[in-house]
Order: C-alpha cells, then sequence, then structure tokens
C-alpha cells in the first residue's frame, strides 16, 4: 500500500493567520473567531474530511519588529488580537469523537507543574486526542509581556524546553502507576496511595516537589509536535516530537530537512520511520485548473502585502519597512536580509527579489508554498511532496476561512481516496494510535520520556 | 418585590468536592469528572433550574496536613485528582445559553498577562457568561509544586493580589478603547491602532509592557467573586468582589460576617447593597420531612469521616490525626484548634466537640450548613437565612453529584418560585447583566477598575 497521507488543519484563534488581509474577503468567516459556534462547526468539517487533527498554533505577543511598531498588525489583525486556543478545544472534542487537537504551548510562560495538569486535563477531556507544540517562543514582545527585558538566547531557550520537558515527563509517566487508580465502590476506595509517587525535580531552571495532581489520562503525555527550524530545534524535535511540523518553500528545500530529521531521530535511537513531518501548505482548488487559477487571483486581491511584512518582519527580526519595496535584496548584501530571504531564494537561488515579490508571495500561506490547480494537479503535487521529499502530511493552512478547508474536501480528499492515498475512516483509539495502530495509546520505550516510568531500566 | 434567592451550584473538577466518601454511593455519578457528557449533562442541568451559575473551585495542591502525608486524600480521592477547571467551561458553555460559570484562578501560579488572556478568551466565548473566583491559594503543598520551599505568609498574599489586580484592570479596561475595533472589511481596516494602547507597569511583584492581546470581551473584567475569610481577606472582597463566597457554619455566625463586608464596601466608596454574598450549604430534600431524614442517613452511610478530617486538616493546618477520636476540643486548649473549631462552636458554644463530632459534621457539606427537609421547610430556612443574615443568595454544594441538583431542582425551585422568591426565567445579557440589570454589562464607575479606563478622571 503506498503511504498515506496524512493531514492537519492549521488555524489560530485570531483573524488573520498565515493570509493576511482575506478576512476581509466577502466568504471569509475568519472574523467569527470569538464563537464556540465557528470553530465548532470548523471541527465538524474536518472530521467530515478524516482530518487527522485541528493543530492550533499561538504566540503570546505581538509582531511589532515591522516599523518598530504593533500598529500595522493592529490594523489589519495580524495574529493579534490572539486568543487562548488551548480554551476553543474542548467545545469541539465535545462535538466530534475521532478528530485530534494539536495546540500550541510555550515553556516559557508557566511552570510545568501547571501546564503538566492542562494537558492531563485535556487528554482525559477528549479521550486521548490531544497533542502539544512545544515552542519556545520567538517574540520579544511577549518576553516584555511578563515582564523581562527580552527573551533569552536561542539556544538558553531550548536548554530550558530539555529540563521542562523532563519535569512534565516525571509528572506524565512517572507519578502515578497504571495500578494506582482502582476505582472501588465497594471497598471505597479511589486509589492505593502506594502506588502514587512525588517526583522531585532540582534542576537549573525548575523547581518541584509534588505529586502529579492528574490520575494517568488515555495518553499520559500528549502526542507531542515540534516545529524547530534551526539545527538545535531540529536535534529537539528528534529527541522529542512525534509529529514535525517543517515549513519549507519547495519539495528542494524539504527533503534534506526531512532526512536531516531522520538521521538525528535515528542517531538518537529511535525510529526513523515514526517521526512524522507535515509540511505547511495552502492549496487552493476549484473543478477546473482554470477556476483555480481565478480563485487565487480573486484572493489576491484581499491579500495584504503591508501585512506580510509584519510577519515575515517578527519571523526574521528584519525590519523590512526599512526597504523600498522595489528594491532587490541579496544574499551577499546585508547578513541582516540572509534568513529573511532563504526560505525564499533557496527555492529559485538565480531570481532576484525586491521586497515586493517577498510581500505578493508571503501574502497567501506565509512561508510555505501554495498549490493551485484542479483536484488531479493537486493531487499529483501533494503526491510528488510525499515521494521526493519523505513527509508524511501538511498542515494545510486556509486563504479563506472556512473555504479553503471546504474545498479540500469536496475535491481534493475524494481524489486522493480515490488513489489509496488517504483513509477512508479513522482507525479507532487515541490520537497516537490512530497515527501508529493499536496498542500504541503510549509514549513508546524508545522515547526519553520512558526512563521516567516506575520501574523504567535506568529509571526510579 | 421580596428580595431574590441567588444560586450558584458549587463543584470542583474532582471526585470529593465537600462531601467526602459520597462517591461510593451507587447513584453518585462524581467518578465522571473526566468526561465531558457528564458536565455538559450538568450544565444542561442547572440552566433548567435557571440557576445564576455554576461555580467551579481549585486548588493546585493536594491535602497533605493530614497524618503529614497525602495518602489519606489519594485514597479517598479527597480533591485529588484534580483537573483544571477553566477547561470545563467552553463545552458547557456552547451548550448553555444563560448559565454563568465562576472559576477559581490563583493569582499565585500565572503572571497576569497570561490570565488577563485566558479570561478574555472565556469571556469571549461564553459571551460575557463568565466570572473569576480570585484566590491566593491556602496549600503550602502547591507551592512546592511550582518549586518554592512554602507559600508567601498570609498578607504578603493579599499584597501581592492587590497588586496583580491592578496589572489585569489595566489589561482588561485600559488597554483598547471601546471604538478600536471596526472590522471595516471596504476599508480593509479590522481595529484603529491610536486606540489600542500600551500597559506599562513597573511595581513590586510584576513587571508588565505589553498590549493585551484580546480586543475588549463583552464583560471586559470577568465578574468578581472571592471568598477571603480572614478581615485582610474581606477587606480585599469589598474592595474587588462583586461576588461573596462565605461558610458559616449557621445564621448567627453569617450575619456579622456579611454586615462586615457591607459596611467596609460602603467605606470604599461601593454600593453595598450590589456586593452579592453567597453562603455555602448543602440541601438534601425529599417529598417528606421523613423521606429527607431518611436520605441525610442513607447519604451518611458513605460518608468518610477520615475524608473529613483530609478537608479540616487542609483547610485549618492542624493535623487531626494527632487527637483521639474522642478526644473532646475546646477553645482554651490549643491556640492551634481554635481556628478549626471556629466555624462549629461558635455556633454552638456550650457544645463539647470531640473529633469525631467535628468529622461526622464535615463529612457531608464540609464546614457549611446542611438543610434538611421537606421542600416548605426547606425553602423557609433559606428564607430565613436571606432574612436573617442580609445573604443574597447560596453556593449549593452536593453530597450526591447531580442528585442534589436535580432534587433541588425539582422540589425546592418550584417552591421559591410560588413564593416569589426566585426567578422563573433569566433576564437577558451577559452575567453581570443578569445579576445587575441590562445596561450592566462593564463594571461600574465606583469599582477599582473604572480608574484604568481611558479617560477615567485621575486615570491615564
Amino acid at each position: 500500500m503506498p503511504k498515506q497521507i496524512r493531514l492537519n488543519a492549521f488555524a489560530m484563534n485570531c483573524v488573520a493567520h498565515q493570509s493576511p488581509g482575506l478576512w476581509a474577503h466577502p466568504r471569509d468567516r475568519a472574523l467569527c473567531y470569538t464563537s464556540l459556534d465557528h470553530w465548532v462547526a470548523l471541527a465538524r468539517l474536518l472530521e467530515r474530511g478524516k482530518f487527522d487533527a485541528l493543530f492550533l498554533a499561538d504566540v503570546l505577543g505581538v509582531y511589532d519588529v515591522y516599523q518598530g511598531s504593533p500598529e500595522a498588525a493592529i490594523a489589519q489583525a495580524v495574529q493579534v488580537p490572539v486568543n487562548d486556543p488551548l480554551l476553543l478545544i474542548p467545545a469541539m472534542a465535545h462535538a466530534t469523537r475521532n478528530l485530534g487537537f494539536g495546540v500550541t504551548c510555550a515553556v516559557s510562560y508557566e511552570h510545568p507543574y501547571v501546564l503538566a495538569r492542562r494537558f492531563s486535563t485535556l487528554d482525559h477531556l477528549t479521550g486521548g486526542r490531544i497533542g502539544w507544540n512545544i515552542v519556545t517562543g520567538y517574540l520579544n514582545s511577549a518576553a516584555k509581556g511578563i515582564g523581562l527585558e527580552r527573551q533569552s538566547e536561542h539556544d538558553t531557550r531550548y536548554e530550558i524546553a530539555e529540563e521542562y520537558m523532563e519535569v512534565v515527563y516525571k509528572l506524565w509517566e512517572g507519578s502515578w502507576e497504571d495500578g494506582a487508580v482502582v476505582r472501588d465502590r465497594a471497598r471505597r476506595v479511589f486509589a492505593q496511595p502506594r502506588q502514587v509517587h512525588r517526583v522531585r525535580h532540582d534542576g537549573r531552571y525548575f523547581r518541584l516537589d509534588a505529586i502529579h495532581l492528574c490520575e494517568p489520562s488515555p495518553q499520559r503525555t500528549p502526542l507531542l509536535y515540534q516545529a524547530g527550524a534551526s539545527a538545535r530545534g531540529r536535534q529537539f524535535a528528534a529527541t522529542h516530537a512525534e509529529c514535525v511540523f517543517i515549513t519549507a518553500p519547495s519539495k528542494q528545500v524539504a527533503a534534506p530537512l526531512v532526512a536531516d530529521l531522520r538521521r538525528r531521530a535515528a542517531a538518537a535511537g529511535r525510529n526513523p520511520a515514526e517521526i512524522l513531518v507535515f509540511a505547511m501548505m495552502t492549496v487552493i482548488t476549484a473543478a477546473t485548473s482554470q477556476a483555480a487559477q481565478e480563485k487565487l487571483e480573486e484572493y489576491r486581491s484581499y491579500a495584504s502585502e503591508e501585512g506580510a511584512l509584519v510577519l515575515m518582519s517578527g519571523w526574521t527580526g528584519v525590519d523590512f519597512a526599512q526597504y523600498r519595496h522595489d528594491e532587490p535584496l541579496r544574499h551577499s548584501r546585508q547578513q541582516a536580509q540572509v534568513s529573511a530571504l532563504e526560505a525564499f531564494t533557496v527555492a529559485d537561488p538565480q531570481r532576484v527579489w525586491t521586497v515586493r515579490d517577498i510581500a505578493r508571495h508571503a501574502a497567501i500561506g506565509g512561508r510555505g508554498p501554495v498549490v493551485v490547480g484542479a483536484p488531479a494537479e493537486v493531487a499529483d503535487e501533494l503526491i510528488a511532496w510525499i515521494e521526493e521529499t519523505d513527509v508524511d502530511g501538511f498542515n494545510l493552512a486556509y486563504a479563506v476561512m472556512p473555504e479553503s478547508f471546504v474545498d479540500f474536501i469536496a475535491l481534493i480528499v475524494p481524489e486522493l481516496q480515490r488513489r489509496g492515498r488517504y483513509k477512508r475512516d479513522y482507525a479507532p483509539g487515541t490520537l497516537r494510535e490512530k497515527l501508529y495502530g493499536s496498542g500504541r495509546a503510549r509514549l513508546g520505550t524508545d522515547h526519553p520520556a520512558a526512563r521516567f516510568r516506575i520501574g523504567a531500566p535506568g529509571g526510579r
């Protein structure tokens, strides 16, 4: 059987996520982000389309690198306002039975003791359908929100994240033994205290002396997502993540990233084939190729190029407002421009890119590729990504909410199913079991969390 | 019109809340606390009964004063495991239209910038039906969970809480002006940046330099609950709270507490009649007086006296395991026993209480009164509380989940409605409007939050 394509829908509890300006499109419903009905309808739609999960991004700051101010972001609702994503999940989970939920939570703003309880609660309430996207944060504005001058240095953030993971693994895997909870009404015993263990941790960044507040949930540790792009980030992902989210503008850029991730995973003693890699992508489709192109052009008439520069400036730390729009950018010119350009120019090294080119390119689908075409064309391209880059699936961003998902489910899903590339129904069990098979509700023994289990070799 | 009785249902995201041991009762469903269906059914039930709100308690630690260990708490599920309460609310809110939600969140574990976003998100998603119970925490075990040796001293905790409130008021009331968000698709302007203000705070305990991440929600500041019992706590409540939750074993104990609260509120420049005071109470009712007494006795056969001592030890800091069960406790004996006894003995100062008496008393309904009787008897007693103590309503704890609420709604609500003491339908609007009348979605100008509004007298 050919490799099955995995699909997440990619969204955020805000108005403009990856395609700034499209909120003004007459059919766009992103302005309804404060309504539970809106999110519940989206979850039901995605479940009809057999999506593996809805993946929710998050930031705890604003995009204020562009013009050194958040003004443009505020005017265009570019990822601000941004509401808490965790609070969307319970209502969506209650309205669905199989859809998974991946949610971004930074390790920078909350003690691991508290975060561990939030995810255990979500894992219980969703019946084991929760995933955690581990992020270290990238916006200085978020650090200032919690009273710091600026965020920690990049590598220090990963050092903190490593210790954070150790603490949450101890809580999730090593506090309550499997047999601890008996719920015995006749004997009037809820749990066996001898099988509930106090976690002690006295590290460089965190201290803890407590039992985990929650009994074991279906998955214990939530399904772990990560999206680190740097070498340090990829090493972290290869160590901890089960699902990795990459942003690459082309198959040529993606393939070596995937190979590097799998190499690092193997070196860490994990099964490299089981790291599921999702490439961000935006798909615009219609019944015919021409209709799809017309839809793209219509969308473009709403896209905000300034909004795109707001995002690009935030992501790269380079204020694009300092350049003229027709100014060509080159690798050689300024070090500061390199990271900003890299994503685009590696894909097409001969082309000269102006600021306007970048803005226009990023205004739909951010730094990810936009695939436009009739169902057969899109399916061809998705399969080519799978074959040529070894990714496992896609994080599908929307241009128009929820039209991009409606179109994909109506046109692309049946095409992929006909080609034997996409499931016709969900597998049973928790999110981890749906991805890895029955009996895999918990993390495998090759995962670093396993050594914190009671009685683990080399463990407590 | 006689004073209307306000009602909250009192619960917690755990197995045993105020009546330890009753989880073993064959009709009790508290073991279903990890299921969204369970909570959604409870919310729908309460809305049928026109309850003002479901009030969710929380702790972030375990009850480990008794025997110096959490073992007894774990064995009897006495408020442990305890899952995150906030994550229950979105699913319940989606299934209801009028029920309010009060939720406990401590100011000790999360930066105000992050907590402010959580509550704004909940206020948006519930359509303005969220309330926040401000607590400073009382368990040392919670402090150890986040890496501290012990919690701060009592009065310092309130000093921190005062500054915390200032920061969240600045974010909720003073960052986004009312006219800032225009959502103008034609002009492609979401918000006017000039009407969105950066909040700067450089205090003793908190620093912040950020805009609030959320656009204004229906209530902006959530409805504020507080339950401080000490003089310092009552002063905090009189300053900040709109709804105050008291625990008093009798009307004689409650009346002076209520009078003191209203006096303090008036001294703080607030309308003392608008501080809504809710007394904790457990009601056990049936068609006849005798049937209600039999129900109480049946419940008692499941009540855990050891569980009650676990709770009493945690609440008072006195390890009751050090006394024989038949040992009489007296005010004069040990200072440590005073606080533990006060609640009971003030009500009945001549009686000699043994440890067993206290355990038996607290095993149903904790430190609050238990009212047992036929509908007319219970209604008489509730009305007597309202008349004699000046409380505004009750926080109704359950003995058996959800049977206590089912019984109350079937038998007591119609009786109170017949007597003109309880609403026949909800008022329109947000939770604050339902309690205070239309046009009152936001905090009044007499509230300390008002001075942080843009253009407020004496404000920015």
